[in-house]
C-alpha cells in the first residue's frame, strides 16, 4: 500500500436511517426512555454500522498488536524490553490477562507480532513482524514511512479477514513496552498540547522517572517538530509523518484496524489510552472512520478522555483501568450483549396495556 | 422486629487481613500494578466479606422490591400508578427489562410484592404486601413505624434465604412509580440538602412536570422537618423516623437487604439512586453495613453520585443508565465475572522469567 492508496480510501456512510429507527425500537420498549442511556447509543450506532436493525454481534474478535518501542533504552519504563516477548508469548497460549479474564465468555483472540523485538515470533502469534522493535524517538524517526505504511496495511488486513470469517464486532489491544511514551508523545503532537498534561505513570514509575519520561517526551516532540508553533495537525500527510516519528507499530497497526472497520462497515472498540491514539489518527488518515468506532472506557492514563472527547465518543466504564491486550474493551462485550437482548427481544408497549412512554426535556 | 431489634443487630466486620492478601495475590499476577483499578478491589473486598482468599461468587442472584408510593397522586411522574402492577406482571414472568436483558446469563431473579396497590400479588412474585402502597408523603407519614420496620425485616430475611440457598453475590432492584421522588426527599432529609439541586426527571417530565416534582419534595421536607435548621441526620432513631415520613416500602426493604448483606456476609450490589439511598439509610440504621456493599454505577439522577461519596464507594460503570429493575448492578456481574476470572487463574510472575512489577507513587 501506497501513502496515495491509503490517503485515497473512502469510507462509506453509516445508516442514518437505520441509526433513527433503533432508536424508535428502544422507545417503543417497555421501560423508561433511555434508560439504558449510552448502551442504548451503542446499540444504534452498531445497528447503523452494520446497516441493519437487528445487527449481529454474537461473534466477537479481539485483534491485539504486539510490538517493541526503541524509546525504552530511554529509562521511560520500570521493565525492560524483553516483557513484550514474554509476555506476548503467553497471550499465544491464552494465558496472559485477557486470555485468563475471557476465559469462559465467547471470543476469539487473534494476536499479531507486527514488530516485538525478537529473531522469532512467539507461538500462537500472527507473523507480520515489520522490523524487529522501533528506533528510539528521542533521537530519529521511529519508522521509515515505508514501515509505517506496512503496519497500518497489517490492520487493515485482520479486519478484512475478519470479516470473512462472519465476526459481527472487534476489539482492540496492544502489548508493547514503552507504548504509554509513544502514545503520549504522539497525542500531543496531533493536538499540539502541552505533553506534561498527559505524561502518565504507564505501568509504574517513581517520581524521578516519571520526570524523565516526560523530559524525553519533550525533547522528542522538539525534535520531529516541524512548525514553530505547536498546532493541532489536520492534513493526512503531517497525521502520517507524525505517526512514523513518533509512533510504534502497534499503534499504526491499530490505525489501520480502525480503518478496517470502517471500510468493512465492522464496529470496532476503542480500549484505553494507546488504542485511543490509535483510533484519533486513523480518523486523520481517513476522515469518516469515527463513525465505526464504539469507546469502551476512560482509563487510568489522563489522554484517554482527552482524545474520546475530540472523537465524540462517550465510555461506558469509568473503572481506573490500565492493563492493556484489549481487557477494557473486553469488558463492554457483555454489557453489550445484555444490551442487546433487551433491545432484541424485550416486550413493546403495544403488547401491554401501558401506554408508550414520551420523551421530554433531558 | 421491634425497633430496638433493629437498632441493636451488630454487623462483624470484614476480614482486613485477606483483603491485603488478596491485593498480594493481584499484585503477584503478570499484569501492571492495579491494572484492573476498581474491579481489583471490588475482587479485594468481595474476599474480606466472604472471609477467604477465593471467594465464590459463581450462584448469584437479584432481589427487586416492588412497591408502590401514595405521592403519585400529586403528579410527580409520567406515568399511572398501575404501571408498577403491570411491569411487576412481566418480572413475574421474566418478561420485564432486567429478566430479558439476563436470559443468556446466569442469574436468578427473586422479585417481591412488599407493597404493591393491588388486591392480588402478580404471578411470580413473592408476597410479602405490607400494605397497598403508602400514604402521600406531602400530606402525612408515608407508613406507620410498624410497617416501616415490617418492610425492613421482608429485605433481612430475603438475603438470609439466599445465604441458605448458596448465593454469593446479590444485586438489588426495585419498581414502583414516584419512587425517584421519596429517594429524592429522603436523600435530602437524611443529607441535610437543599433537594432542589438532586430533584430529576425520573422517567421522564416536562419542565413544569419536573418543578412540581420539586415542590413536591419541598413541601414534604418542610412537613416532616423535626429540627428547625437542616442537619445531616446522624442518629438510629431520626433515620428510622425519616424512612418511615419520606421513604417507601421498596427503600425500606432494600435498606433491609443491605443490613442483611452485612449480617449474612454476602456482598450486596448497589444499582442506582433509589437503591443508593436505602444503602445509605442501612448504614445509619446498622453502622458498618457500608463495608458489604459495592458500587456499581453512577446513574442518571443527580443524588447517586453524592451518596456513593458519602459512602466512600466507587462504581465502575458510567452510562447515563436510569432504568431501576437492577439493570446497573446486573451489568457490573459479568465485568466481576472477567476479574475474578484472572484473579483466580491468572499466571503469577513467579511462573515466569518475568521481575514482578513494583508499586510507585500513584
Amino acid at each position: 500500500m501506497t501513502k496515495e492508496d491509503l490517503f485515497s480510501i473512502k469510507t462509506e456512510k453509516c445508516d442514518e436511517a437505520v441509526e433513527q429507527s433503533a432508536k424508535g425500537k428502544w422507545d417503543a420498549l417497555v421501560k423508561p426512555i433511555d434508560g439504558l442511556g449510552i448502551l442504548e447509543d451503542m446499540i444504534c450506532r452498531i445497528a447503523s454500522i452494520q446497516g441493519r436493525l437487528c445487527p449481529d454481534i454474537s461473534r466477537k474478535a479481539l485483534i491485539i498488536m504486539c510490538a517493541d518501542n526503541g524509546v525504552v533504552e530511554e529509562g521511560v519504563t520500570q521493565t525492560g524490553q524483553s516483557v513484550t516477548y514474554d509476555v506476548s508469548r503467553l497471550m499465544g497460549v491464552r494465558k496472559s490477562s485477557v486470555g485468563v479474564m475471557t476465559e469462559n465468555y465467547p471470543l476469539d483472540i487473534f494476536p499479531y507480532d507486527v514488530g516485538i523485538n525478537s529473531a522469532d515470533t512467539p507461538e500462537g502469534l500472527i507473523d507480520r513482524k515489520v522490523r524487529r522493535g522501533t528506533a528510539n524517538l528521542r533521537k530519529e524517526p521511529a519508522m521509515t514511512e515505508e514501515e509505517c505504511l506496512a503496519a497500518i496495511r497489517v490492520g487493515i488486513t485482520a479486519v478484512q479477514n475478519c470479516r470473512n470469517r462472519g465476526y459481527g464486532i472487534i476489539a482492540t489491544g496492544e502489548m508493547g513496552i514503552g507504548n504509554t511514551t509513544t502514545s503520549t508523545a504522539l497525542l500531543s503532537a496531533l493536538l499540539g498540547e502541552d505533553s506534561d498534561r498527559f505524561t502518565g505513570r504507564g505501568s509504574g514509575l517513581t517520581d524521578d522517572g516519571l520526570e524523565r519520561k516526560k523530559q524525553v517526551i519533550r525533547e522528542a516532540l522538539q525534535l520531529h517538530r516541524s512548525k514553530k508553533t505547536a498546532e493541532p495537525v489536520t492534513s493526512k500527510e503531517e497525521a502520517l509523518q507524525v505517526l512514523r516519528c513518533l509512533g510504534g507499530l502497534d499503534i499504526a497497526a491499530l490505525a489501520g484496524v480502525f480503518i478496517g472497520g470502517a471500510l468493512c462497515r465492522i464496529p470496532v472498540l476503542i480500549d484505553g489510552l494507546i488504542s485511543a491514539v490509535s483510533a484519533y489518527t486513523a480518523e486523520l488518515l481517513v476522515p469518516g472512520c469515527r463513525d465505526f468506532m464504539i469507546a469502551s472506557h476512560t482509563g487510568k492514563e489522563r489522554g484517554t478522555e482527552l482524545i474520546l472527547g475530540k472523537l465524540s465518543l462517550c465510555p461506558a466504564i469509568s473503572a481506573d483501568l490500565a492493563l492493556g491486550e484489549g481487557t477494557g474493551a473486553v469488558l463492554l462485550l457483555p454489557m453489550l450483549d445484555m444490551a442487546m437482548s433487551l433491545y432484541q427481544n424485550g416486550v413493546p408497549f403495544q403488547d401491554t396495556s401501558i401506554g408508550q412512554y414520551e420523551r421530554f426535556g433531558k
